[in-house]
């Protein structure tokens, strides 16, 4: 009689504890609260939890809990073009209209009369040129000075807010979901960190250290007894495609259990991420919202996600749908 | 007369506000136990209290709380050669025994004959054969198991002590001193972080993302399915002399206002923090103590402090005498 009793007890306290599947989108719809109710969410939330609770067997230490996102397309929008190229080209506006000789260059002159069709025409190596002396030459206090002017007054062609605006509001609400839950956060970007640093902390709530892209070259230069970086125009280490796991061990030194990228170029960082001995979660976010912000994916110059995607559908990854996964994209003002 | 009676209420207040002097020896006492009642010790604590006081001039938000410290002589001993090097020479030996045609090359010969004398004789660049035959080749998590192999079992020459137990006690203080006050510590050394890193997040209390060094270039392989990074064998980064404030720009993002070396190798990491516009402390601890370590300085092969120490006398650096500073130099058991 009294083994029954027990039993019944344990029936009655198990069948409180478990929630029920309408109680579970209650409580998610406090989580992350610009999703819709989607799989992605779903299995972000799940993952979080089970590497969270302590009697889980997939439970990670905090020290452990390392997560990376790219920037470019994953935590902002990155057409028409990247947002830094969009920075050189107002850079490099300014500086023919400060020195009109520059105009006899052929991309310049371009530039100067908003001649964007040849900018582009003119491919990755005038594309290039235009990044490395629009970047280069000034140190790094300086740089960072021009960033910082830019970000807070330049507008998006296409939408009219200021670039760092247009940051991915459900995206925003997942850092500090994972946060909450006592998770590190980097950025692991092909973007530059001198690019980023200046705004990012601000914007996304991550500290400068734990914001990491490409660099140039530098050199250690005395200016009126100053000590001074020197921005030199090679590039110092490529944080794209394999170069992610790379500065993923050498920056952070833990493999990530979390990492979110929207492209081919996290291919690499997501297969790193998925070989943790510890659970892991890889997340791609594509880009299907023609409306609100942009479709594209295997076909795009930017932000190309074709192998990506067949690596992602074969695992089993998380992919997340702009269009049908997203109640709004970039946040309210 | 009620005039009269604030006047000295608040002279009253005044009075019992101000530490007298022996109240400061009492109280610093308690901060740092294994410094003597020092002009370094004093130094280091006066800057702390007012970089901290919130009412203070001089404070600086806890965001700008950084300090950098450099590992070889600074945080634990490096004679009578680096201890990095010891281990490439135990790793050295280990292989020639697996592998004995190794002998038919001259420093693995003098190696596993235990000639010291030949191998010192041999210079920097057999030296450097050494370390990469011993770093390179293998990957990440095949060095780093090496490391930890190492770091847990073999003995200092001259002490009987593990390395890792030769870390200095008065350093291991400091740094909690300067966590208490919410400053953000990181290693910044000439050694490899893949060397460090297996074990000075544990020992120094240090994470591992804040331990930067020398780092080797990486190729992005897989193995069997897995994804590894191989180490190759070639320079990615020398975080010495002018790469230390290289290294702090692109891992930090932010000037130090605090910086800890022995060397000549760290003067660019002090004069760069000297160069921040918030209040900041450089110190260079001296080896002065032929008894408990080794005395050496501006003569020495191994971290010469020449430059450094005229630098430091001139601008009035904070210089710690360990012989006279400390009471202790290792951890006790």
């Amino acid at each position: 009689m009294e083994k029954l009793y027990i039993v019944f007890m344990l029936l009655g306290l198990l069948l409180a504890c478990k929630e029920s599947s309408e109680q579970v989108v209650e409580k998610n719809k406090e989580i992350l609260p610009s999703w819709n109710d989607s799989k992605s969410k779903a299995e972000i939330i799940s993952f979080v939890e089970k590497v969270t609770k302590q009697a889980s067997p997939d439970f990670v230490p905090v020290a452990d809990r390392v997560a990376t996102f790219d920037n470019d397309g994953t935590l902002w929008t990155e057409q028409p073009i990247y947002f830094q190229l969009a920075f050189a080209i107002d850079e490099a506006k300014a500086m023919v209209f400060k020195n009109p000789e520059l105009k006899k260059d052929s991309i310049f002159n371009a530039i100067a009369n908003n001649d964007m069709e040849t900018v582009m025409k003119v491919g990755e190596a005038g594309l290039g040129e235009i990044l490395m002396v629009t970047h280069t030459g000034m140190n790094t206090d300086q740089f960072s000075k021009s960033v910082e002017n830019w970000i807070n007054t330049a507008k998006h062609p296409k939408t009219g807010k200021l670039y760092k605006e247009m940051i991915f509001q459900p995206m925003l609400e997942l850092i500090n979901y994972l946060k909450k839950n006592d998770f590190t956060i980097y950025i692991v970007s092909g973007g530059g960190s001198d690019f980023m640093r200046p705004w990012a902390e601000e914007v996304y709530g991550i500290s400068k250290d734990n914001i990491i892209g490409t660099t140039l070259k530098l050199e250690y230069v005395m200016d009126g007894g100053e000590p001074k970086l020197k921005i030199l125009p090679a590039i110092g280490f490529n944080d794209d495609k394999e170069g992610k796991p790379m500065a993923i061990h050498q920056y952070i030194g833990r493999k990530p259990i979390a990492a979110f990228g929207n492209s081919d170029g996290d291919l690499q960082m997501l297969q790193w991420t998925d070989s943790n001995l510890y659970p892991s979660l890889q997340v791609y976010v594509r880009h299907t919202d023609s409306n609100r912000e942009w479709k594209y994916d295997r076909d795009s110059h930017i932000g190309k996600l074709d192998k990506g995607l067949d690596e992602a559908l074969s695992k089993g990854w998380t992919v997340i749908d702009m269009e049908h996964d997203w109640k709004v994209i970039y946040p309210e003002k």
